[in-house]
């Protein structure tokens, strides 16, 4: 072949390639230039942040069937019309009502001695404890598995102390939690069939303090229903200590929470109108209720006001999304999640298309990349969109579970997304009073609001046909 | 060919392919089990984490110079001894003696009302005011150049006053940082040019906090010498808005900090001997010193018992290095770096081979990965390490720069690394009394010995031929 010839083949087959990518470089270098934005809007203004302030301070202890939970709600649906939601409503569930009271007590009866007390709490929807308080033997035991293997009469009557330390081993705190989050679900019915009358279980955190934590528990079927407590992990510690050196005193416990029936609660939705598929939607949220003994800023007043923050970004932008974004506040996630099934229950009888749902419920640390609960197809997507983070310290990305507000949606073929942020600390505030703003960092708060928006906005531009 | 001829060599093929293989998936195997032994050691143990404490709250203000300073080379080397290192002995060095003095003050003489006061301090070896202080007008600019632009004549006899708020909308604090850090080096000697009689300026911190930042400053050749303070954030904005609204009151400030004569300190090595090659080192390391006003907890007290933590840990895990492990305890980062150079200098002359030196000194928060000053081929080796640490978050690695102290090793050809962690909360502990233990989680410390750690054993293991 002549050299000019294979010159002006070879020029022409790399114009060729210049203008087939041309628009590829030009959108992918647009997409980066609008996140950069977005990113820069998020970290310089603290909205969010005096918004989680508002909704810690002045209405913590948002359990469902509370005060403060419809205070909540009604509180964020106003603060979503001032960020400039096109449109707020309510979605009516019945939840769950039950109310801790008062005063819960525990106290080592040593004979003749300064009588040690104990920081517990009850777990939610515990029975409570006769009026008078339960005065009995305890049986300290490390898990369910050594429960079982104790004869029944060492149980009966006893007060099960589970006290299994959280494995701090393991990098995942998650993955700790996970081994021991069993003692509030079978472990009470476990130790009701042998006969204990009530069980008090370490709190699951890796830090040595006084917080008690809650989280609900459960008793299965045809069993009797035992009252069941959480224990700070300092006074997990001093009780064993102290139950080594006087293992026949007895452990008075006294608790008076009630349940009562149930009672209307809502979802809270508010919409940015998308401009070129109205009828299709990318949810985006976090759950408004939490434990009545916590704040709840970690988990989850963080999620919501980084949920919020989307429309107030998308405003700031002048981004008007061609599909409507619903930032939704769930209620319910701690108790029966009646909050997340209302919705996908609603979305499927009204055939609704969701483009995507993304959940932030783990805490709002550092936000390291994201979860999927998704088709291959879409997966290879999200990693490309992913990708284009990482100059903003995203760079985590895998196939796992979602969140439990957005699965319900799963049956519907909805793509889920979970942020995942660090973890390490998240067990020291976990559904505790420890749970406080101070215990939330405002730049690690705002890098996440700046990466649920990049992600809604490729998602939204792109779909899931995005390439990088 | 034959059918069976061709399986036959493909089976060879095969074989051969899986037998080549074996040693490396072996290596990588028995590597990652004991990466993850090592992990699970470090996580479990708090001994680094009392190390800290003690060493912040029983030794804080390590200036150079100081008797805290040497309190801690003291302390250090009785600490390495405990922990197992085979030797441990001293560098010495002369340094800087600068002492702050007692009391510094700024307040402003508001004629007939109160007059409010700000916290300020002394920047590092800054000459002080007069001994009657100094009662000055003050004239506010947001950076050099706005200074530049001014009559000498709105500048002289004045304090210069730099209020220009760290950028929040960088990703990265330290972007931010090196956009202001100038006002404490070139920004002293411009005021002094154009006739200032002092400079106050705004601490380099994203929040607003009631904590003065110091750092260390300089003249230039022939410029007099005038006082440099910094003023915290809080009260920046403070004096800011009333000097809007006084601005022909006097700032009166008074510091009576004073410049001794150069004294002699120390670097403090503990080594453990290598099985294979005693005499190739690998150093990691921290500083020992930090700021008079600062319990010196991320910076860098958290950097030397992640570095005295290796020794600990490779004794544990019963692991012999081939090649010695230097950790050393630099002297005076924070001022002259007077121990980095004079290591690197012994270095040289005893023409001692390093394999690599590795710096802990960004903040002990949780482990992101690596900066690596050093050759391709290295630099190759190094991400393929990496690589085997994402199971436990470390995700990231670049070529940039190292460290401070073991950046004077680089004309010797040392490949260089720096452990860098999340670094969005930095600037709210950067040289101020709010670094103190409180704000060091354990865990975060705990993952970033464990990160070094696995890197000097493979760095140790493999050298700079290592292949996943």
């Amino acid at each position: 072949m002549h050299y000019l010839q294979s010159f002006l083949i070879r020029l022409f087959n790399l114009t060729a390639l210049l203008v087939s990518l041309t628009p590829a470089l030009f959108s992918q270098n647009a997409d980066s230039l609008f996140i950069s934005s977005l990113y820069k809007e998020a970290l310089k203004d603290s909205t969010s942040y005096k918004l989680l302030g508002q909704l810690v301070n002045d209405m913590p202890g948002r359990l469902c069937g509370s005060k403060a939970s419809l205070d909540a709600v009604n509180w964020s649906a106003e603060k979503m019309k001032e960020l400039g939601a096109d449109t707020v409503y309510f979605q009516e569930i019945k939840v769950r009502n039950w109310k801790r009271g008062k005063k819960e007590t525990a106290t080592l009866m040593i004979s003749g001695k300064n009588k040690p007390s104990f920081e517990i709490c009850s777990f939610g929807m515990s029975k409570p404890t006769p009026e008078k308080g339960l005065k009995l033997h305890v049986i300290e035991v490390d898990g369910i598995e050594s429960l079982l293997a104790l004869p029944d009469d060492s149980v009966k009557g006893r007060i099960v102390f589970y006290n299994r330390k959280m494995n701090s081993e393991n990098y995942s705190p998650f993955m700790s939690y996970g081994e021991i989050a069993a003692f509030r679900s079978t472990g009470v019915s476990e130790a009701s069939k042998k006969g204990a009358s009530a069980i008090l279980a370490r709190s699951s955190a890796l830090t040595i303090d006084s917080f008690p934590h809650s989280g609900v528990m459960r008793y299965s079927e045809g069993i009797d229903s035992i009252p069941a407590l959480s224990i700070c992990t300092r006074d997990a510690d001093r009780l064993s200590e102290l139950h080594k050196s006087f293992p026949d005193d007895l452990l008075y416990i006294k608790t008076n929470c009630e349940t009562f029936p149930d009672t209307t609660s809502y979802n809270v939705i508010g919409e940015i109108r998308g401009s070129e598929f109205p009828d299709e939607y990318i949810v985006v949220g976090g759950h408004i209720d939490c434990w009545d003994n916590s704040p709840g800023a970690h988990d989850d007043g963080g999620g919501c006001v980084q949920s919020m923050e989307i429309i107030r970004l998308f405003k700031k932008m002048n981004y008007t999304p061609l599909h409507t974004i619903r930032i939704v506040m769930f209620m319910d996630e701690e108790v029966a999640q009646r909050g997340g099934k209302k919705y996908a229950e609603l979305s499927s009888l009204r055939n609704e298309k969701h483009v995507a749902a993304i959940e932030s419920d783990r805490g709002v640390s550092t936000p390291f990349g994201f979860s999927a609960d998704m088709p291959d197809s879409c997966f290879s997507s999200l990693t490309q969109m992913v990708n284009l983070l990482k100059p903003w310290g995203i760079w985590l990305c895998y196939k796992g579970g979602s969140g439990v507000d957005i699965s319900p949606l799963k049956p519907q073929g909805v793509p889920l997304i979970a942020i995942v942020p660090d973890s390490q600390k998240y067990f020291e505030f976990h559904h505790c009073a420890n749970d406080k703003i101070e215990k939330v960092n405002q730049r690690e708060l705002q890098l996440g609001s700046a990466a649920i928006a990049s992600l809604v906005y490729l998602i939204d531009k792109c779909g899931w046909r995005f390439k990088n």
